[in-house]
């Protein structure tokens, strides 16, 4: 695509056609103005089968909010909305209303508050809540949850890796296995979830983070068909970096070829003043090689050196290696503590596209419409009620308890702080015999996890950088119980509806059965 | 991000930094230039679980190349990598090889032989043959694997839905499942594979296909907020679109309420001269509502209508649906054909993600470098015998027997047409004891493959319009055997290689080890 055609399916028309038609009948009724309130929430952590999420890492918010302010209607996509054609030749779009999509065709009057980036964020849960006219805050739903559902999805794989893995350095090698340009954002999110680099050079240069690599086979096999072999690709590898040297040495023979040459050239190097960086390895039985890796490379006097583990890695996988590698290590004179904070992990399709769970369930739900002074809570009922959503506006507070570990998250109406009250009644969100009371006495804090972003379109927020995501992350998952982080089968987090909003959502089913 | 930095995040720098460190070694040595071929290939067919692939639809090659076409160095891009710090700050990219890369740092001199899109196609067969200076064909790896492999998952996960609906309609509505502007290139390739229509509007007005959809609950809640309820937001619907009324029948009950509401606005509109479209089924058991549904719009005098089905749909449940069609309809007076031939499937998520196999495995190996003249074979020994890949320039060719069926994909050694042979050995790619010998006399054709797309960078090739295409993909699963298309647990197609290749190959192998 050129660059014309690009911003033609990036803009206003990176909708589904259901939004527009929608759009053009509230124009025609008149209610096209009117305000009205969505939540976006998600239903259910991803699930990825064998294992299950039991927290998601917030993650998107910012490209989407660029998106937003970026999206304006285009003499293009007027003159093609005027050429569509409905199943009887009839044009589907009338003038009156391409008329006044061209004036107003872009998100200048969207109020917007969210729970930021890096926060640990649970299902039911309004992370995005949207206030704006009808017409245009309806356009905007595929678009935004388009931009927010992927990353968050990344950021929480990338978070249950980086745990599993005990905090050591996270790669995402994701670039070929993912959905095209969209990688970029894939990258974005691994980043704030818990990846530490990526090797996808262009994105990591627009985010600020240098771009990680090595070598790849093909490079050994140039060598081998000069007649050089191995060693010799390996010998130039090191002269021309020689503080960067990290070989892959699977190519041949991991143990009989690639690791005794990678410690010949590591004994030149060292002579010649480099520190050696590591290995890769990238295929095989990654704990049984990185235990014998290890017990060569500390024998020729390498210590030190990483040894980064690629090949169809996921948390399970980490998990599988490092209990491996704690019964295992000792028998070979390998210290594993040791061992385990020395491995880097290189992760591909598992991490960029959330493999198991590869589309997050984010929605878009009408809340409550404007009278004009109040707004009027709406629902949607459901077959199954844990599809009716929480009607109105509302507030999230965090409660924290005494040793300052997340209890629960409590959804209120109104604003004010519930921990002011000596008891809060947490309501289950659709089982009427489920509720808990928390006392004051127990409690350390409440916080509220709603920032307010967009304000009549106007951004009333300062991003926090990468960085700044990334230590959100770090502290939001130190106050998680380590069930609710435990990867397969982890503890359900509470979250909970106040008395008022439990009242209000009853009142509103009652009334539309 | 602005236009410049998605600019720079997908042109030469769409790329994994190993390419890069790895081009500067090759210009380092003086081998940058020298003639080298890498074959991409797919070594399984997506694996979704319960259900497994025997075929692929090739996709993705027209944007790849477009994509090429239009990447070449920036001077941002230069001045990035001069600015590239290694692990003990001194730079990494070296003023010589960015010198080099500012001039030649484009695909104007690679020559790409390819499998047009649309075709069926099988594991380890070359689909994309490039011949180029080393450095550049190199740093292509990443950025073309990304174009590629993506497409032809989802052109393959099309075709198995399109398939298993008995070439119903095939409606995409994946835009807020994919990851990011990703998703418009699933779109693509959905309607490669099989897909009709999309309800992504601006990537369907690129592709010149009308994008389609109805409304949304939304839209029915706003009506039920302004107290004219479900009937008053289908009448509303209807007025504005009377030739393209498509009625969501469940945002409060499909059967008490969305289709006898729906049948009321139908009369009205067939009074005033119009027919409506149909309905849409969103939740619920899908099959025995779409069969009420149909006894329903039977009986008011709406035999015709199309319904609508979408919620968490792909080629099993389509298979499921039609089996419980086929059982239960008749008990309801309903007749399952009539029925099965008046249904269109709306599929989201498992599309767009290729739900169950979220990534494809395809790769870009070396094959042969060039020696002057000659081509020198290349091969990289694996530790599984499955991985180590077919060496030297091939050529590929697809047997069809008496019965115009395809038997098999025959990769072979130079340009000879091999039916031209009383009898055609066909080896199994691995396994020594497996092979298998045609006569010609039962053959009807020997179809070669790869096509010629670029020579030198220059495009020779002229893109089929994505209709030939789609064409392309009936007519090559037409001369597939049934149980090859079988969407569980598929019969395997025969990918051979000829005598000359088997015998290169070992030679090969016994000569590294």
């Amino acid at each position: 695509m050129n660059n014309d055609q690009s911003q033609l399916s990036d803009g206003i028309l990176f909708t589904d056609q259901y939004q527009l038609t929608m759009a053009q009948l509230y124009f025609t009724m008149g209610i096209h103005e009117k305000s009205a309130q969505f939540d976006h929430f998600f239903r259910n952590y991803p699930d990825y089968g064998s294992h299950q999420a039991g927290y998601c890492i917030n993650a998107g918010l910012e490209w989407a909010v660029n998106w937003m302010q970026n999206c304006c209607i285009t003499d293009e996509d007027i003159n093609y909305l005027q050429n569509q054609k409905g199943e009887t030749g009839d044009r589907i779009f009338k003038d009156d209303f391409l008329n006044w999509l061209r004036e107003n065709g872009n998100y200048d009057k969207i109020t917007m508050s969210a729970i930021p980036e890096g926060r640990v964020v649970h299902p039911n849960v309004p992370l995005t809540v949207i206030q704006g006219p009808l017409a245009m805050a309806q356009i905007l739903e595929s678009g935004l949850l388009n931009k927010l559902n992927y990353q968050t999805l990344i950021a929480t794989k990338a978070a249950r890796i980086k745990d599993t893995a005990r905090e050591q350095p996270l790669l995402e090698f994701g670039l070929r296995r993912g959905q095209d340009s969209g990688v970029n954002a894939g990258v974005r999110a691994a980043l704030i979830g818990g990846a530490d680099f990526s090797s996808n050079v262009g994105i990591s240069h627009f985010l600020g983070y240098p771009p990680k690599g090595t070598h790849g086979h093909s490079m050994v096999q140039v060598f081998i068909s000069m007649g050089e072999g191995e060693l010799g690709a390996f010998r130039a590898y090191a002269e021309l970096y020689p503080d960067d040297c990290l070989l892959l040495v699977d190519t041949i023979s991991t143990l009989e070829s690639g690791i005794p040459n990678a410690i010949v050239v590591f004994e030149e190097l060292r002579r010649k003043g480099h520190e050696p960086v590591g290995i890769r390895l990238d295929s095989g039985d990654l704990a049984y090689l990185s235990i014998q890796a290890a017990a060569m490379l500390d024998k020729a006097g390498f210590p030190n050196t990483k040894i980064v583990l690629s090949n169809q890695i996921d948390e399970l996988v980490v998990w599988q290696i490092i209990t491996q590698i704690e019964k295992e290590a000792p028998k070979f004179g390998v210290d594993p503590n040791r061992l385990i904070k020395r491995l880097v992990y290189g992760v591909g399709t598992s991490l960029i596209t959330s493999q198991g769970a590869p589309a997050l369930d984010g929605v878009y739900k009408l809340v409550a419409l404007s009278n004009g002074n109040d707004w009027t809570p709406s629902i949607k009922l459901s077959e199954s009620r844990e599809k009716t959503h929480n009607p109105g506006a509302k507030n999230v507070w965090r409660i924290y308890d005494k040793r300052a570990m997340a209890t629960a998250d409590l959804i209120t109406v109104g604003d004010s702080n519930p921990i002011e009250k000596d008891e809060i009644a947490l309501h289950h969100p659709t089982d009427h015999t489920k509720s808990r009371v928390l006392k004051k006495s127990d409690l350390s804090k409440a916080e509220p996890l709603l920032e307010k972003i967009l304000d009549q379109g106007k951004l009333v927020y300062e991003f926090p950088s990468i960085e700044e995501l990334r230590k959100k992350r770090r502290g939001d998952m130190e106050c998680l119980d380590s069930g609710i982080k435990r990867i397969v089968n982890p503890h359900i987090y509470h979250v909970s509806l106040s008395d008022e909003l439990w009242n209000l959502k009853e009142n509103l089913i009652a009334s539309a059965e």
